[in-house]
């Protein structure tokens, strides 16, 4: 059994919550003709250049509500459904971010690490778009936490180490749950210690994602409830 | 009935928890010998010129943490005990901020808030302090904002007009919910709406605040159950 960290900082898109189904849930309740999956996989293919861009300073500091929608401005032009979607439409499904629905283990899994531990977000997410899924999903975060706050997209270190400066921790009393290999390499290069999700249908039901333990992490857990368990929770 | 704003946001200190009993308890549970309750408005008495000091440039940001314990270092030489306080035991005293009790009203009150409104805090406590705060009495926040996110102490424009950005809403979806007067009006020169809130004993049993009703506000409430009341809650 490992000493304890005091503070578990969770990944949320596609580690807590569904960004996939969601979205294509609410691209296919519009009745648009498209493939939804397919739409959702080209708006999410768009999230890495996006920030990339805001990482590099080619752009100032642009939050995920705004990135997405300068996303969704080309997706519905490759999708020739540009002329369907006015600017209303688009700000309404803009905010399908905002609605994502968590794994079936999360709110559970999550209730029951928060006995025991603090736990944040350490999102891409901007905050507000954090706090409405939070409300509607029941996500009982102790304190939502975003690249928004520290002004710098993971993985940038800064992000990682602002987690720890917010709490006033060393590195190693934190620790990063997230179902991504890279997010939780720049964690260990912060110092941060790191637990491994299992989420093989993040990309949907048709692609497989390989889940195999890697070294490296501390912990590796089929998903949340297995988390609190591993935890002692 | 006015129409609803969107998103509450609270001050924190003196309107949702109580100061000066909560720092006089556990002054006196020291064993200093000192007067605990004056003990607790010597150091609060510190917390405005301190940020004044950040507001006007001369200090970088440094956030509420290291100020009261700014503020305590020159507090225990006032009271004569700063060859009784090590640095530890400073430390361990500089967090019973993180520990203020709720006013008994609070937790309900909020709760019933939040079934309708999105709550958060607009605080110039740090994150980690509201994050320790909220864990420990049950503060059911959305959202824990604070001036550290914004890099900006109360009365500044930024702070509100931040808690606005946050959420993307015109100023006049936000409502402030304060037992000061500065604070508010502060906010409704941003354009946002108000509600005050009576805290006759925020400074002690001995001290009573002026809770007369003054214009400006579009509620006047007697505590946060009667806020909740107001606002069909």
């Amino acid at each position: 059994m490992v000493p304890s960290p005091t503070v578990l900082a969770f990944d949320v898109f596609g580690t807590v919550v569904v960004w996939y189904g969601s979205i294509e849930r609410e691209v296919d309740a519009l009745g648009l003709g498209v493939d939804a999956g397919a739409f959702a996989l080209a708006w999410r293919a768009g999230y890495r250049p996006a920030m990339a861009r805001v990482r590099s300073g080619e752009l100032g500091w642009t939050k995920i509500d705004a990135l997405h929608r300068m996303i969704l401005d080309d997706v519905v032009e490759q999708f020739g459904i540009g002329d369907r979607l006015d600017t209303a439409a688009r700000r309404a499904l803009n905010l399908a971010w905002h609605r994502l629905d968590p794994w079936p283990d999360a709110v559970e899994g999550l209730s029951r690490l928060k006995r025991r531990y603090m736990l944040c977000t350490l999102s891409n997410g901007n905050l507000g778009l954090l706090a409405d899924m939070a409300k509607r999903a029941g996500l009982p975060w102790d304190l939502i936490l975003s690249a928004e706050v520290f002004r710098h997209y993971k993985p940038d270190r800064e992000a990682y180490l602002g987690v720890c400066e917010v709490f006033d921790l060393e590195p190693a009393q934190m620790m990063l749950v997230a179902a991504h290999h890279d997010d939780l390499e720049a964690a260990r290069a912060c110092g941060c210690r790191t637990a491994y999700v299992e989420r093989p249908r993040e990309f949907g039901p048709t692609i497989a994602q390989d889940v195999s333990p890697r070294p490296g992490n501390e912990l590796h857990a089929s998903d949340l409830r297995d988390l609190a368990r591993q935890l002692g929770c």
